[in-house]
């Protein structure tokens, strides 16, 4: 049963040298600017590199927060960008699960796979990453990208999975789903998820996969709302604007009197995080996967005896191949959340577009420059 | 291997009618007075009640917090006192697990094990009780008292233990206990544990079962802190009087610099919530335990990344027998908390002292009327 | 947040008593022999009783096991069956969930709820119960039956879901949820089920719902392969009656070369044990969900290092709330099961129809007295 | 919080190379003879290994099936042993853990850590792994032994820890610690060991952690029955040798009725394997750790309704620093099991004295070639 044959030196096959002309890339100051630049492309640095052509990539709410200069330990003059997938063009010498041609979606956290916390699985708090890509050193917004630790940052994109597919998978996507997971939902139980953006409408389509019951979503903008209820990821949609005691009301009359079973708070507004709370039932999960600006008061004597347990974080998610496994059989499709497509000539059109949520805008696909 | 025979009708034996002398009871007005008054001897309502006659009681913090009306629930004009041990006197038709002159430690908190709550091991919420005794109906700082759901609430006392040694279990110890379990603590991590009073030491208890690597117990009170330490339950104490940035470094000093594993936030002070948050390493689990009597800050930016989970609420306690198995194996023994005694007729002394924490008083026991 | 109401003594309904004419019951001799027979309608004895009215019931294979007197013990001139649903038409004093006019669906195995078993989940060894009806006392194949501890076995069944799609709950639905539950499926992972009979089904409807990666059904019957395909439920079918080797490759083919990561033994037959842990790859969940015969080889010695958990047993089902809200919200579709409908004077007929498995039938239902 | 460094690349630091003069080694000729001879030092020949002088080996049951035989895939002509601590003497250059000088136990598994099963912590399945040293290629009952995979095989062992303390980590206690944790054993529940050899008494070890509240230890041999209780390790012992129907009834007698919670099977022998069954209580986990020269019958029919839980196979144990965290703390001590020291000159005087259970002999001890 086990094979005994000792491990074979690995010689990783790479192209010859690409001839390395400039390439265009979205570069930021850190001062609400934004702008297209020739940059050199980038090499292999590290025994664990690879360097990928980016096939799609898209825009995160994330990227106006950097371009702001709202992240700290974001660096300015970096190429913007961590949610793409593409191909591999080349390989270091320590990757050995992925070669030049391979077609893949590429995890937005950066992790050793071996450090205390690697091993545990909590790859956001990786001794050697974290959220690096598009923040701390060069993104995917542009031609070619670096991407250290290929072999853990890499998910093999199936034939029969298009890249537009499986575009969401390294940061959306497994937002929504390790939200869900976290979120210990039952079978036939209740979950409220607040907020309907790119982020609640992925945490709904992974929280449908446990069966629960009902699934209740909390927004206020009506166009997402309905949305959510349309594709059939919301059971029941609450109007997030609402005041809060009809909405912790409305939220009761739907679950017996209780309160959700679980609750996902993916929305980070003034008011969410006490929405959250209030609406769970006693002994509730509520999982905050938002990224809140503001700190939020905890009110513990007047909750106490409601015994909840409260989850909060950045995501973690180490190993993505099951959540692909999910879209190529099709139980998660993200195409929904498309709302428009631009040729990386026209990236700044489409953060205008992004940001103004012109139409609606969901999510907005980036195309190679033409 | 099964027993198909059908459930014969129980008849639970009763002892003659008992002669319903009055008995002294310490009764409480809300407005932080307590007197020991005659009382009628409790008779059984509902067909799940016993009568115990109490043969050790002792004091809790909380039962301050009534006397003084700071419990807005609780009910004036009340018996006070809710952990205790006893023998059973009368049992009603549906109790079928306990018959008069068994000798039993008695869950603080009452449960009907068949709602929604209780079927998921959740009885401090439960639909029809919650905490009762000695805060909405007659506690056990009297001779009798009258338990409801008896069947759920008794746990037997062995023969080879005494009342003292048993007579935590239904409060203090059981929270300890639930903290412990909920702080997930892994063969050798580290715990730490803020407050080293009655529930922080019986936390240590709980928590040394499920051998950490190491216990740090941070404690403002130097005989709390010695004692803590001279008891084996802590391999580590740091003053919690001491600046945050200096405890927050001497954890991580103690845990190659990550933080602890679990922290058990057993204290309820000022300061202690955000040092648990504090001296947590990334992705640990943080227990509150204590009861606050004001709101914290939940600082959700300056925390992002750091994925903590937080547990909060009351003793959810529902099976206690396993842990009067630990008592009476040896690996569990409170009878350090034990101070000072005296009788029922000097309760009123007994209240003073433990209040003052008179010559370092921990836990004080009450004994019979004499 | 508690719900401080004391429990007020509860005084069920019960309808005028009900004319106790006999009723037609199908009772066996454990000689081979079944008769419809006259028999007095069954009336509440103990206080956990609840008489029902059969509105729907079915014959499953251990019936067939029963009537011939191979097992044990099964009692002999008891009426037969015990998968049905029904109308709650009398309960006793101490049925409080339930009341006459409740449309239900009733588990198969009878459990007090309290024992050291019950508290535990694992009915299946209730110290009070286990597989009663239709075995050790009188079962459903008949107007009326008394059921024990009413409250543990029934199952509300909602308004928007049918008699006939309830039908199954208690027994072969229950058995598949709980084989696949057992067999800890992880997401995108690959499931092998042995056997497309009708727990085979059930299985694999269940273990759907752990959105594995693939369904690999094994049969020999090829209409019942054939189905399992066109149902959606198998991904793959491979035919049972091939060479056990040529199995275990196929297996190997559509796994990577390693095997199964969870198989599910739902067929009982004479070579599917060994073909169960065959098929599995090192480290997987081998759960023997069907009732065998024969003794079993474990050939420890070969399979050292395979590292496999099996696990055996009779279904522990308590709680069947949630596979009825999966029965309500369509995720759960039991009808195509349903090959044929008898009324209950035509039971022989559906009992030999039902044993040759005439034109492919795989469960039918027997109807009330026309 | 995040450490951003990018990872430097590692140079180890390695000594100037060791002169290379012969070494002593015991090698097998697979045909049941063993013989010291003169064998040249090992080299590092992949980018993981290590090199280790040898500080502290011991004999294992299965050197003995190996230079007999029996073990089909032991390759002759090899040296023998797999259960040593030593110090790091050279390193690959991917070996970043350790360098020369540390001092090492060494996990008696070699796995990749990466493979599909390396990941899911199933190390004695690794694709690149598994029971390698001392009977695929050179062991370690010889002064120097080449280790694959160092990083992964290595545990540190603290100032603090004697090499004798830690010798046994890689094998036997793994072993016991692994059986266990997979015994999932609960505060106060019983735990049947049946044998009170080596592996035996470190289950025992493992399984007091888990504060149970009896071990029984069933055991043919008086003395290593009278040394488990001695020890403390085992609450009550019965005679291994009484027959069956009276090993059950004594287990049902210790353990009201029921059959012991948890069942971990370390002996291997004729009839040890019912036994396992057969003390179990209905729904407990029998751990079969042991490993068998025979096939044994798993009687399905008679055993139905037990719903028992086997789990089966070889030591998979892929993360031992707690192990020696327990170790370093006094929680786990193994100096009981030495019964006699021998330089590594007189080896062959210690296979006889182990084999022969001189003086009772539980485990020898190598120290190095004088």
């Amino acid at each position: 049963m086990r094979k005994p044959t000792p491990r074979s030196p690995v010689l990783p096959w790479t192209k010859p040298p690409r001839e390395r002309t400039p390439m265009k890339a979205l570069v930021h100051d850190g001062n609400g600017n934004i702008a297209l630049q020739e940059r050199p492309q980038p090499t292999l640095q590290l025994p664990t590199d690879a360097i990928v052509r980016v096939t799609r990539s898209t825009i995160c709410t994330s990227d106006l927060h950097i371009m702001r200069g709202a992240v700290p330990h974001a660096v300015p003059d970096t190429v913007l960008g961590h949610e793409f997938v593409g191909v591999v063009e080349e390989v270091s010498a320590d990757v050995t699960r992925f070669k030049p041609g391979d077609r893949v979606a590429v995890n937005c956290e950066t992790f050793c796979g071996t450090c205390f916390f690697c091993q545990r699985g909590w790859v956001n708090n990786c001794e050697q990453g974290g959220w690096e890509l598009g923040c701390r050193i060069d993104g995917c917004q542009a031609e070619f990208v670096r991407v250290p630790f290929a072999d853990n940052a890499f998910t093999r994109i199936p034939d029969s999975v298009s890249d537009e597919d499986a575009l969401f998978l390294g940061d959306i996507l497994a937002t929504g789903w390790w939200g869900a997971r976290l979120a210990e939902i039952e079978e036939g139980s209740s979950v409220a998820v607040i907020g309907a953006g790119p982020v609640g409408l992925t945490t709904m389509m992974c929280a449908r996969l446990a069966n629960p019951g009902s699934i209740i979503a909390i927004e206020c903008d009506p166009h997402r709302a309905e949305l959510a209820k349309r594709l059939g990821l919301a059971d029941r949609i609450i109007d997030g604007s609402a005041p809060l005691d009809e909405i912790e009301r409305a939220v009761q009359d739907l679950t017996e009197g209780r309160g959700a079973d679980s609750v996902i708070e993916a929305a980070g507004g003034d008011a969410t995080f006490e929405m959250a709370w209030r609406i769970a039932r006693p002994n509730a999960v509520v999982v905050i996967s938002a990224m809140y600006e503001h700190d939020q008061a905890l009110p513990l004597p007047r909750m106490y005896g409601k015994n909840l347990v409260f989850k909060t974080g950045g995501v973690d998610a180490s190993g993505l191949d099951e959540v692909m496994a999910l879209i190529e059989s099709g139980k998660i499709d993200t195409s929904c959340l498309i709302s428009k497509r631009y040729p990386l000539n026209d990236i700044l059109e489409a953060y205008r577009a992004f940001e103004a949520r012109e139409d609606d805008c969901l999510k907005v696909v980036i195309t190679p420059w033409e």
